[in-house]
């Protein structure tokens, strides 16, 4: 089984995105120079070659990336090999218009950027693999390839007649029949009983709210439509040489790709990330994704993650594209190595000089290797050197954040009852304190092993299976610390309502019965009292108890007006554990009280006590990063 | 001649929207039973009933509606039975793509939610006409049946070459030839002559702004085409039976469909009604729109009115769904009782575990009747019991606002002088004053017979007929009082600009001339200073007058700026009445004030004098009611 | 050659846009009465009359502009006759549909407008051609006529497959092969390589960023395809009779023209102009355009312009359509006149009663002639009448700005690297202190003659030829003062970044090398400080330089932070002249400081000296305009 080792082969791998095909060879020369000058180990190739690897339909043309392949292999860089399949060349859909994705109105995306394919179209999927296949044949046994780099940053979402079928297809696997597509969909709501197949489409334009199952499932469709076009192209290439690691790029909380199906058919798990240099928090922005990577990448085959894609300067499609200041590219990179990456790679080595990204920041600016950012980029490179007993160490964590895609598209429906309550930021509400406090946090899936942990943070999950239900229980019942936050187990996975009262079947771990959901006006403030942790704020949400069916401790109450009274955190004894629901969207300074002292009685412990604020501490294996974002120095300790 | 009588049969209605097909037959049974204990006396049925009723064309299933109906009137529940055409089976718009709607654009809303269908559309009409006509067959003469639903807030626009026909015969009917089109539209501006009928088109999307008439009577037309399917179900159903009363459910201020003449195709009024409860003002929101409907109850057939639908808990689509407080559902249903309704029924009886509107409140709510909501809906059905005698009684009011749908189409046209003059806003800052004080209003068309009132407001008519403003002549040289709004009486309804000083044809009786209407930027403040109301502050709105033309004392004028002594508001005896103008827009206090003395002078009075701020008076034949909005407690008086 | 001389004769023009088709001939003999009261000289026809000099396809009818130019030059009222092709009738989209324009998306904009056709239809050019040509036969020699005003307001932009045929026509003759269109485009990048000619298309709606070349080309192509359909119809009148100017309305600063291309092909030149009563800066706004106008009439083959369209009341379009106070309306055409128009012409005579545009003002409001604004229309027709001795007078400036349109496209590109880096924007705040400081400006082109000039402005050339480049040099070497903004002197003409450093070939002239650019968020506040200037603030924007590469003298250095000592202005002695570097974005009064020092340095003086603020004085020919803008009072002085 290939793994990331045989990409890595005892160095941090450090490079980046290299087009060659954008520049000259008298260029190319240079690079590898300068490639060299830099300690570059790893070079990303192919990604957007499409259109040149294949001019015209059948018309292949790989001379000059032999010539590539050869240049770096003859200067000692390892090559991860796209299929670039991302973004069709024009011939496609000049030819075969359908390869066009349509949007929702049916109005066409056409070419001229990227991206813009119907990742159903068997036209499309043909040529894919054709080039896939061709590449592989040519470059598998290549002996610079270290990795298949496969497509790049998958999203593209499209609602064709062609989509529709594949659609279709994807339902009557799921649901059988059309009474299970009717029964879980709903129809018997507003008229929208099948009773054919054909009948059956994409969550196209509407007049009104949506079905809400047709969304949610279309959403699923995309992922797994993508998907199937990723194995595709991995099968290809595996066929060819079973020892080369395959992956393509995720993006940290990317909504339009259920990672943890996406990781187990990859052999490692790897991260595109562009945190604002202007955000305060940028550095727990980024190991925020980091740690979701680093998480994704356990589910993989071969384990391990690495940072794909970074900016060394500016990051091109902020509003702001503030680059970052000096020694701030260094001391993000050794955060993803502190969080267990294994390689930091960059988009792009050189700055392009024309087309769309040319904005976007480069080892190589537009200045030239005469530049503050080169000059950084060496040290980095040099620095990294150093650092190879950190390959495949593992980062521990006490905590782990229960992360769903179901919960995420379901919470995000039109029509809940607060517009505008995104799941990501619920996440990130409840990961900055234990970021801050320096203790490391893992992801988990609602249904994956908890054993491990000794704090569990749901802070949404609106949409639950049963499964995952049990699969908490058990946790808290052997002893597990668990908070789960509010508007959670409401839904059922065809987001069916769970009827009784809320939170449907965590109703007996959690110790709660709630009847009302209560989005608040944004002007209005809780009052919130607790004998543990004092007056709180709250905001946005409360939730109304039915009490004589609560028997959990109400940790926290509200007070005045017609929610007096009304639970606003409260704990339940579960087996040998102990069940937090927090049924409000507290200040970030109250959470934050609230969720390190429930941290510190499961027991989670920093991984260095009493930093002073803005400085980071991750252990990796045996070595402790840490990291002052103050100062934007690096300290490494080892010990 | 059919009325509300024979739906009430002497008991207030109470119920709601009921849906028994999204739920399993032993569901039903606890329905009918907890209906009972509710004292719930109607359930409308079928609204969006279609896809099962007809799972295929011409393929009829009624036996599940046999039996909701007959088990309904087992337990002596009355039925409300829809035509459920405002919402086809996706088969209709898989095999008749055609009877999906266009936008403006021409991109398709398709099915997957709701009212999604072309109104013009041969095959949707001869559909729906079926379905009501197979319905009528076999309901018509049910015991349970106390009134037809046709459709379901009729609303939905489409801009296809159906429409575009349908269009070109209604004006075709309207302007007999095209010389005339030509004319009304005012074509010689921007080359836009037409030479055949067939060029005439709706207004699609166009480069800059819209045709202005075209616009207008695309948006009359849309109302009327609308209304022509709610006659052809009508029709058809009371061919079956003319002892049962035929209504659908108006949505208040909604602009889309003129309420003034579906009314008179109806035998009694409804509405849906879903005041915020974050609104400190949402029991004026909810009486302003109960006012109107009381007020198209008079123009029905037979009288009356009933609130079709509410909320007992939440509302679905607001951004902030917040739930009714404990008490707040039946404080806002005996308003509406107090108001002149004979029936507060509920969308919906159980709340839906699936589908689009799972999020809103229903009487018996996810939680199940062991929850505090359906105590409450216990609660007010008992008491709606003991208030029968109010049955029919009229609420009678001194004042009335003139309304008028072609006013607010033309106000809000592109390019009016002042972005963002919204015609109801205009008529709730007119209306909010008189409801604080306890005023009773009804609202007036514009032509309508006014010698009943005291008081008589157009907070703004722009466009106005010659009728109209003969009728107000005669209003008031009868020993009426009118106030009347800025920008008023300026177009003709071919929105022609009456010529030679505005405001048209009101020149005469308001006793000015206007040379220039006079916006002003949002930070500008206008100080006005009257003898009479002292000091007043304005905004957005002043007029630049004729003073050598102008007869109407002047009771306030603005100092400083370009518009120094400007009149800002005027009054002016015409025969034995008075005449006010307002000639911008007061801070909403200064407008309270202008207006409650002058209703002060026209005799208008309160329901109950000098009760404290928030506590609402109206009179419903003899008795009072008394509506404490400050507690939320409700006193019922009778003497 | 024709010339401006050929249409004034001797008078200041004086009157405007005249559409007696949307009136009664009763109306028109009040008109011409009511004309030479007012003093008005010239009438402009036509402008939007095809539908009724055409109504049906090839049947034409002229009986009622006959009557119309009769009566006009009876009453000694020359004429501007208007080629009515801005607005096709409705039969011509009817029953020829390709010749309304496509979206991005590829929806239609339909008729209903104005404006609305696809420039490259061929049976659109063929009907514009032959009702020019038809016009000209009958009226080329009418006595009456003095100009012909081609179109109106050019600026539609259509992406359909006809554009689209024509766009890759345009690149054929500019790339002269597909290499050629591959290299300049960049489509090494994204895969966007092109095999075949008939793949390139406009540059749709695309999934993400679009190629910025193919996007640029587009907006030029656009903009030459627009002045293509003006030659044709241009060279079809100058055929019939060649004594006769030709002109088309310009819209100041309007992106979508080229109008420096533009004016080369026309007589003399014209604005549009309608700044906001409500901005207390909007005679600088207007004065900002005029002067742009005035410097393309120079690139005109007549020289000279006029100003062809304002409003003598309210501006119909803006969201507050405050009118002109008293007095505005003269002292606003007086400052055009002072900034050297030898017209003064409104849109429109007579307020049109109906249509899209009847509540924009008008020399004739609705009130009538009976109004002030009439009133003040007869003064200032009186008043020009006074001033014909200052036709043709040159208005002479010694500073001027670079404007260029290119520039201006690529700046605005999708994803630079500050979102809202306003092309305009950055002008006018160049522009605004030398107008308050009453230091007349021109505008120039890129690579026109700055000979003339002792101060050179370029506030932006993000894009810049090469051939500019050695301009700004030429002209710096011999003595001038040149300041250039921020972000400037970045790409080629095929928007290709010129790598080694920034600003590319401005490198020497400005004697800096620059690394990176800083955009900054909004709330960030840059310290700067300076011996000469002393503290300044600055924001948004900063620069990092290589100061060991940068020769200049830094003038101003940043404070703190992380650009702690990075130059924000630089002056660099360049030949016998000097060049200064702003490399940020100074608050507007720092910016006032700077630029009038330097202008102060260059010798660049106020027309007159010591005027309190609010009040403009103009130099034209040897009068002097001093216009008081706090008081609304108007002085001309001779002398």
């Amino acid at each position: 089984m290939p793994s990331l080792h045989q990409a890595t082969r005892g160095r941090l791998l450090f490079g980046g995105d290299y087009n060659p095909e954008q520049w000259p060879r008298e260029v190319w020369t240079e690079d590898v120079r300068l490639m060299r000058e830099a300690n570059v180990n790893l070079a990303t190739v192919g990604v957007f070659s499409w259109a040149l690897l294949e001019p015209r339909p059948g018309e292949y043309d790989f001379g000059w990336l032999d010539e590539v392949l050869d240049l770096l292999h003859d200067n000692g860089i390892g090559v991860a090999l796209a299929t670039p399949t991302a973004s069709a060349p024009p011939w496609m859909h000049h030819r075969w218009p359908e390869t066009s994705p349509q949007d929702k109105d049916r109005t066409v995306r056409t070419y001229g950027s990227r991206n813009a394919y119907c990742p159903s179209s068997p036209v499309y999927r043909r040529f894919a693999d054709a080039i896939s296949a061709q590449l592989a044949d040519r470059y598998a046994h290549h002996p610079a390839l270290r990795m298949w780099h496969i497509g790049n940053e998958f999203g593209t979402v499209c609602y064709c007649d062609s989509c529709a079928g594949a659609f279709r297809q994807w339902l009557q696997a799921k649901y059988t029949d059309l009474d299970g597509l009717n029964e879980a969909w709903g129809t018997s709501f507003w008229s929208q009983h099948y009773s054919e197949w054909d009948e059956v489409i994409p969550p196209r334009k509407v007049q009104y709210i949506i079905n809400p199952v047709q969304e949610i499932d279309y959403q699923r469709f995309a992922s797994d439509l993508l998907l199937d076009g990723f194995k595709a192209e991995r099968d290809i290439v595996v066929e060819r040489n079973p020892e080369i690691p395959v992956v393509t790029n995720f993006m940290g909380f990317f909504k339009g790709t259920d990672a943890w199906r996406w990781a187990r058919e990859e052999d490692f798990a790897s991260l595109d990330s562009y945190p604002d240099p202007n955000d305060p928090l940028g550095a727990c922005a980024g190991a925020f994704a980091q740690d979701l990577t680093r998480s994704l990448g356990r589910e993989t085959r071969g384990g391990g993650w690495i940072m794909m894609e970074q900016s060394a300067g500016a990051v091109g499609f902020r509003p702001v594209a503030t680059p970052k200041a000096p020694g701030l590219f260094r001391l993000w990179s050794m955060q993803a190595v502190a969080r267990g990456a294994d390689g930091v790679l960059q988009f792009q080595w050189r700055a392009s000089k024309q087309g769309a990204e040319r904005t976007h920041g480069a080892m190589i600016p537009h200045a030239g290797p005469d530049s503050r950012v080169f000059r950084e980029v060496c040290e980095l490179g040099k620095e990294l050197e150093s650092l190879g007993d950190v390959l495949g160490a593992e980062v521990e964590a006490d905590v782990a954040i229960v992360m769903d895609w179901d919960a995420w598209r379901a919470l995000e429906l039109e029509h809940q009852p607060l517009e505008g309550f995104s799941y990501a930021d619920r996440l990130y509400e409840y990961y900055r304190p234990l970021w801050q406090a320096n203790i490391t946090c893992d992801f988990v899936r609602a249904e994956g092993d908890l054993s491990r942990y000794r704090l569990v943070l749901a802070p949404n999950l609106y949409q639950i299976t049963d499964a995952a239900g049990r699969n908490l229980e058990r946790y808290v019942e052997a002893g597990g610390t668990l908070v789960v936050g509010p508007f959670s187990g409401v839904t059922d996975p065809d987001e069916r309502v769970r009827l009784g009262g809320y939170p449907g079947s965590l109703r007996e771990l959690l110790g709660i019965r709630i009847e009302e959901y209560w989005p608040l006006a944004d002007d209005v403030e809780l009052r919130v009292t607790s004998a543990r942790f004092g007056a709180l704020r709250a905001h946005r949400w409360a939730e109304w108890f039915d009490l004589d069916a609560t028997g959990a401790e109400i940790v926290a109450r509200i007070e005045g007006g017609p929610l007096q009274g009304q639970p606003a955190v409260l704990a339940n004894r579960y087996g040998s554990g102990i069940a937090w629901y927090v049924a409000t969207l507290p200040e970030q300074a109250a959470l934050d009280r609230l969720l390190l002292a429930v941290a510190s009685d499961a027991g989670a412990e920093p991984v260095l006590p009493d930093l002073p604020e803005g400085v980071e501490a991750v252990r990796r294996g045996d070595q402790v990063f840490v990291l002052d974002h103050r100062t934007r120095e690096v300290e490494v300790r080892h010990g």
